[in-house]
């Protein structure tokens, strides 16, 4: 499955990183600031080596790095990196999503807090240049400088405007 | 793996819905106004068995529709339902991610185009309130009326600040 390395789609290359059903628990807890091997395992009810190959992966990728625990130095202690810490925005949306199909109403499981505004909030995106709402009729999509069309993408191609 | 759904996380119900590698990619092609069932599997090269599992799984979850081919009345037609298409901030976030940390730099493979501003976009996360971004540390988590212990959530309700 790792083929979806290859893609020459940034939604398929994520996916090959973060993809995994736990992946994105294990990055849930490190977000809320768990850092514990132990407290994770039992957090998540996973089996050790499937918890200790995700965190070698997401080592290996770039998005957790460890340290030993200073009050104890035989047991690890690991936090996100910055690329880590950057996918906040898919976990938001993935969140406000299950918060509004999936929760019954009224009874998200968290609620998350803009502190600027004092509110509950959910993320809705919005355009990095003029930071207004991005409501997906408003967008287009052209093929840009590392399209190519191959495993994954051998088709879509044909439904992305040309290059400007 | 499915008790993903049981679990008290909207991030966890909602990998559940659309965590499987696959699934995220047949999403992108039918938010690209992809159709027709023989040119998702062309595209993707998945297995036919897989394919249709995993568009059966996104109609029993409400995501995906079919239809009958007006012009091939043996043939499917797939798109996204309402539910479905409010699913794109997650897809943006992935490809705004997978953009920036996966793609060689300059080199993304598509182009997202914001029409009202006329500029190559990323989407960023705002407040669906005050609608400035959201930064991850001006947020605040905090137990919602959904909240409870349990697989998937043993330890992180601990992380939480309490409910207002």
């Amino acid at each position: 499955m790792s083929a979806f390395s290859d893609f020459a789609c940034s939604i398929a290359r994520t996916v090959d990183v973060v993809g995994e059903w736990w992946t994105l628990l294990i990055l849930r807890d490190l977000f809320a600031g768990m850092s514990a091997y132990d407290e994770l395992q039992r957090d998540l009810g996973i089996a050790s080596n499937v918890l200790a190959a995700r965190l070698q992966s997401l080592r290996e990728n770039g998005l957790v790095e460890r340290s030993t625990d200073p009050a104890d130095a035989r047991r690890w202690r690991y936090a996100l990196t910055a690329q880590g810490r950057e996918l906040y925005p898919v976990l938001l949306a993935l969140m406000a999503w299950g918060d509004k199909w999936l929760a019954a109403p009224g009874r998200q499981p968290v609620l998350v807090v803009h502190q600027r505004c004092g509110q509950v909030t959910a993320a809705v995106p919005a355009c990095s240049v003029c930071r207004e709402p991005l409501a997906f009729e408003d967008l287009r999509f052209l093929a840009g400088p590392g399209a190519q069309a191959g495993p994954g993408t051998a088709e879509v191609g044909r439904y992305l405007g040309a290059r400007p």
